[in-house]
């Protein structure tokens, strides 16, 4: 399995978050990608090729211009502002209530576009954002070539990122970009699986109202963990999208694997009875039992099976990273669901 | 002119607040109200009282009564899941977009519940809250019992604060309490003119829909300074609220007390022709030009005259403290404001 994957990714370095009133360090960190690498080398899954440059057409099918834009110039605009600051952070947000306006203001629209205190932007950030949109495109085209899968070894992740938000460490949605590229091909029928501890609001929220993009999410339950206000059965989608949104949460703390794979059977057989042409894998492991900030209890093992699993739906299949910060296992977690759809 | 003021509402201290990615120590301090009161002490403007305990019911009138409810038992809740830390701060906002829910996370609902970052929860947070409110209808009583004028010396400040949002330092909204408990006491129409340097976002809300609460407010342009979502000049109100919120925004740098002056004259206008039948005023001294954290021109001495330009509406007077954190001329200005309105 080729995977697609760009140094520029690490200028995204030395953010922070704010946790239990603290400034830490963030838990989404470049060695992340290192471990990754290491695994992806140590068992030779195969090439490890630099994506082309894309243009930001697709992403901006499914995030609106302004916030593509907003993304590409915050850095220096704020810098301008705050010369001797090393980031931005905002601190003031557009919740619900009456509707809000987008401000001129840089710290508030900092806000504005934020879902929450984690996703800072660095100097390196934007560089950072688009080499990883630049892995998912390039994992695309390499399906759409016909290949049976592929790895875009995506960071920051994308999931979070809503239309016009960024929280959770993502900022662009790979994801929902490749899917949105599949369509754009010719392509009818997606399925987004995501794997990833958190519920992935931000491409339920982008795909909420549409048909062509089936997306199901196996995550912790909402009401217990992050992002909190989204991510609840009931959230099964909108107007056309009315049944195309499948929520499986899980209770923290007790699901095991055996718990686990009851709900990816659910989705499993509901990608098959949509006949989607190609599954996208937001393959995030921070379900792993020894995850820093997250309370499933997987072992690295059943990363294997997780992988045979979503091979035996027999569909195109591109893997895109997203959460895991269990850093020392990361690499051999990740590999092995690989190397589990791989059948090796 | 009587003023109503607790000693508890010193116990919500030692609060941090984030900016510009860094924790930092709150500009809404307890030094904030020493300083009024000893220039209250210094020009005898009159008694100062401590104020009867009130019940929530008043509060829960204007604040929903699960916000009311989570304001009293947040910190119990959050110290027995984080007993290392001093304070409650969220980290995640329940922002714009697919409706969100209240989760059961006290994390998560300290978000839900929140505007921003500025809001944190010590042990003594309730206590001061409680306090504040406990002001404002004592405040309430003195002139619905035929007093021409009184001071509501409330800390924390309140309007920022909507039916279920903390923020901006505010939890209970202390002058909408006040204004709900005049029309339950059998008033029709209360003016509430906010002159703090920030629009006063939570009053709006609480009354948007309203027509017996006239709400101005006098305020940096939002498109520059916080709030930044809300406060521009075209939001008027909806539905038997519509024509009943006037916000007269003000450019940053560049308000003088001229320019302030006229958009008060429009205020007072308004209000006259309202036929209110009490005033409300949102003391903020945040208009100075000294203030840390705005960018207005107003001096000392404009305050008595803002003082007199209220008297002016010959109506019964209730101030309610709101911001300002030059701390060190705030005792000045506030009670010039204060002695203005009394002629002295
Ligand atoms: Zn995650
Ligand atoms: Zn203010």
């Amino acid at each position: 399995m080729i995977t697609f994957y760009s140094e520029r990714q690490l200028e995204h370095c030395g953010v922070t978050e704010v946790l239990s009133g603290e400034v830490v360090s963030s838990f989404e960190c470049p060695e992340r990608v290192d471990q990754v690498l290491n695994r992806l080398r140590e068992r030779s899954l195969g090439d490890i090729l630099a994506p082309e440059s894309f243009s930001l057409d697709t992403a901006c099918r499914v995030h609106t211009p302004d916030y593509v834009e907003f993304l590409q110039t915050v850095w220096p605009r704020w810098h301008q502002m705050y010369p001797d600051t090393t980031q931005a952070i905002p601190y003031c947000f557009a919740v619900r209530g009456l509707a809000p306006r987008c401000p001129d203001h840089v710290e508030g629209q900092l806000g504005y576009y934020s879902l929450d205190m984690t996703a800072s932007i660095v100097p390196g950030t934007w560089n950072a954002i688009k080499a990883a949109m630049d892995c998912a495109l390039a994992g695309q085209q390499h399906i759409a070539g016909g290949a049976r899968s592929v790895f875009s070894l995506c960071r920051p992740p994308g999931h979070h990122a809503t239309a016009d938000q960024m929280g959770g460490y993502c900022y662009l949605n790979n994801a929902a970009i490749a899917a949105q590229a599949y369509l754009d091909s010719g392509c009818k029928k997606i399925a987004i699986l995501d794997v990833d501890y958190h519920h992935g609001n931000g491409t339920q929220s982008i795909f909420y109202d549409r048909d062509d993009v089936l997306f199901l999410s196996l995550h912790a339950d909402p009401a217990q963990d992050y992002p909190h206000y989204w991510g609840y059965a009931d959230e099964t989608g909108v107007g056309p999208g009315e049944g195309f949104n499948l929520n499986l949460p899980l209770p923290i703390n007790r699901t095991d694997w055996s718990l686990y794979r009851q709900a990816l059977d659910k989705a499993l057989a509901a990608i098959q009875s949509y006949g989607a042409e190609v599954v996208i894998v937001s393959l995030g492991l921070d379900t792993f039992e020894q995850d820093p900030i997250s309370f499933f209890k997987l072992k690295s093992d059943n990363y294997l099976e997780l992988g045979q699993l979503i091979a035996g739906l027999n569909l195109p299949t591109q893997f895109v990273f997203e959460g895991g910060y269990a850093t020392g296992a990361l690499g051999l977690n990740t590999v092995n669901v690989l190397e589990g759809f791989s059948g090796r």
